[in-house]
């Protein structure tokens, strides 16, 4: 069971080329997304309505999509418009569009009622194509349910143990409880370490005249938006009052997307805002992230496994599990409001073109 | 949920040989076939009534079989008649035997009430060993509903669409509807050309005078069996009125057998009355044929794999779905009369030989 | 469903090493096992109470295990002795132990309630280290029911026509009913051939003065644990009645542990006390015990998939399965007396530590 009136991730928006068709599976449905000839995108239910046949495996006629089982074809309003040897297009004859809205490199996709879909709630995540900032971009494929993956962003204290050598640090820095705050849909983390020693990757990339203030800010918010202010600046330079002077600083963009109840997207990016004309440097970042990630995968999966053997296990919480424990009833809270709505997700042509 | 009271194709006659054991899994019931001594068919079901190991994996004990697991041997009835070690054999130790028929090179089984087996019902597919037809063995294994394949055989829109080079023809084609009756057991298609040229593959292994009439006629009957009468002959010789003068023919037989819910195997011939003399022209229908059935797996398998995924999508009908609705209804109505019979299948052995 | 209140063999005393973690799923429960400094046995629930990562990706830490998600440490009586920014550890913060004995080369593991693990009720098996007898250790990972396997153990009928050239012998031997009593939990299968010829294996290790009689007597009890006594002595020696004068013995040692419902742990070894000093002979009769276990993992694997299929089969009993349905009347009856229990399984660690 998923959230369905939220802005999910759908895609990095060279995904989905000027040309052909792009298919992926998003909390169970799956979706078509192409471009039209004037470059706006369309996302589809990838099934046709007719027979059920696929219609990513179809083709593209200009800026419709046709399926190539019985040639029925869809505009990007998702209405049928064409159907051999029928001469009378019946109106129910569509399939489902959801609003779609291409931002700042990726693209994001309203699964739930299309007349909710308000794009200012859309999460700014300007730092992956600002001039000033630099990153590559990441995906990973899970087999787990996004929850256990969203558990693991919003914990720190598997940091030493998963990742020792990659973005572990010391057993110390762990044991530092950040402080949790409740957001409206999600919970954010803070923690500040002040006046501290500048880690080694950061004195390779930047003369530091002395100690530095340390930060990391987490925004997590629904259906599994992670947005994270981390850095450092020069001790004594206010940055913890909000001055940014002279700073080293990251603006991670994560984002969790469930394909099934046992699978999920992962999108994430990593812009940093010094040594951006060094390739080397933003490579390097890029590969210490996929690297921690790729140590996070083997344990979540593991952990995936080990539950599915127990339905019944109950977890015992910590107090480690603040964070995580309130994002979790935030989207208990939020599923259990969508049920109390009125489930209408209509298809009609007048409000669901993206 | 298969009908159980018809009789369904359940091999090749070359598949089961003089020697050895042939198993194949039919509606569900694995089914050991194989011949005695005197060139008989026999069919047992395919599990030892003592534990219920295969027999398939036993061996071949003069017109017996012995399950090499405990070494029980059933005779061609499936009784048991001998058990090592057992003073006395009970009399339910006995598996299942069906009725079959070998008819023209297809071998017929039976997998409901014995007593209603009414050899007289067998569809008549003369033209597969008849000296003047030619034809090659077709089969392929689906991983699909046969329903899936069924709607595929009993429409004709989709030619253009997934056989674009192979059996299409022009979109034109599909446009023309064709006429569609309801059988007793399914459905009848037919549709006419009058006054047309003749395809190029014709012209290529015969003269024609000049132009011609061309037929497509579909008997489409439960459990699967679709008897194709299509051909043409030369304009102005009566063809539509029954005279078949100087006409090139085909007569397709097609038959599709449920393996299991998910799995359907396909059993089909092209016979045809001309060139059949020269192997090259029987051995190309059959490449085309095949090659378009190969497309036709192709998307009725990402049908449903689309579909498993969606268990309650509801089907857009379209006028062009009047032949498949018609035999889905046969089907369905089929189903509810033999739910209503009392399921009396009893396996005494003065009924069930084969 | 499976007996609880049983000492199951969990593995060969040297696949748990001083060093390291050893992980094996019994009766569907992952347990860790793994040596403390000075040697003893600790076996925990695989499974982290926290979040359900299985501590075997942990690692060794003195003698407790940490789990390598979050970093929570637990002691050999699975208590968690350590948090990472964890003020206060909660009291359920704690996994599973199970009693765990260690004898003549076997682990032996209690999954029910430890208050019940009497260990006077570890079968003895001294014939798998005793100076006086030889042995190879074997295991065979089975991917069906254990009580499928148990029906083959209890079996004597299926020798001739599973194994022919194997452990088979004629089919005269199976012919001869062995005599079967019950015993308190399980079954005990006896078959004596006086006045025979010594067969072939045994002319070639040991001297015979002449016939021998020759002896088969098995134990089979819950949860799967097979003791058999077997060999031969010169006839007039007095064998039957008891005297044991120049025999050349085996003292078979197998046990089946379920891993899931549908896979099965198969430990066994033959112990046998001529030919001690010839690795060769103790080798040879390994192979062939080996040899015809592979032979039984094929019938009894087809046999399972053919079940699998046919979930209402209804087995015919026969007058051979007298001994495998005396042993399965008696587990049917231990399962049900546990279901009549009250289920108290406590994990407190003034009783469970092993």
């Amino acid at each position: 069971m998923f959230v369905k009136n939220t802005w999910y991730v759908a895609a990095w928006d060279n995904e989905v080329g000027d040309e052909g068709l792009f298919s992926r599976t998003i909390i169970g449905v799956p979706v078509l997304m192409y471009r039209d000839s004037a470059g706006r995108l369309v996302a589809l239910e990838d099934r046709c309505c007719h027979r059920g046949a696929p219609l990513s495996v179809g083709r593209r006629e200009g800026d419709c999509v046709r399926c190539l089982y019985h040639g029925l074809k869809f505009d990007a309003t998702g209405a049928c418009v064409e159907a051999p040897a029928q001469p009378r297009i019946p109106p129910q004859a569509r399939v489902r569009t959801f609003p779609v809205e291409e931002r700042h490199r990726w693209i994001w996709i309203w699964m739930g009622d299309p007349e909710r879909a308000d794009r200012s709630l859309i999460p700014d995540t300007q730092w992956l194509d600002h001039p000033d900032w630099c990153s590559q971009d990441g995906y990973i494929h899970y087999d787990v349910n996004y929850l256990l993956i969203a558990d693991n962003l919003l914990d720190f204290s598997h940091l030493p143990f998963v990742h020792p050598t990659t973005l572990g640090g010391s057993e110390d820095y762990a044991a530092v409880s950040p402080k949790v705050e409740r957001l409206a849909d999600g919970v954010r983390i803070t923690r500040w370490t002040i006046d501290t020693e500048a880690p080694a990757f950061a004195t390779k990339v930047k003369q530091w005249p002395g100690r530095v203030d340390r930060w990391n800010i987490y925004n997590f918010t629904i259906p599994g938006i992670l947005l994270m202010d981390s850095g450092m600046a020069p001790t004594g330079t206010g940055a913890q009052e909000g001055r940014r002077v002279d700073a080293a600083e990251f603006r991670g963009c994560q984002a969790l997307t469930p394909e099934t109840e046992n699978s999920t997207h992962y999108f994430f990016a990593h812009p940093h805002n010094f040594a951006i004309d060094q390739p080397e440097v933003t490579a390097s970042i890029h590969q210490s992230v996929v690297a921690a990630f790729d140590e996070d995968r083997d344990i979540i999966t593991a952990q995936q496994r080990s539950l599915s053997l127990a339905p019944d296990f109950k977890m015992v919480p910590l107090s480690i599990d603040a964070a995580l424990s309130q994002f979790r009833w935030a989207v208990s809270r939020r599923l259990e409001q969508e049920q109390q709505q009125p489930a209408v997700i209509p298809i009609s042509p007048s409000r669901d073109v993206a």
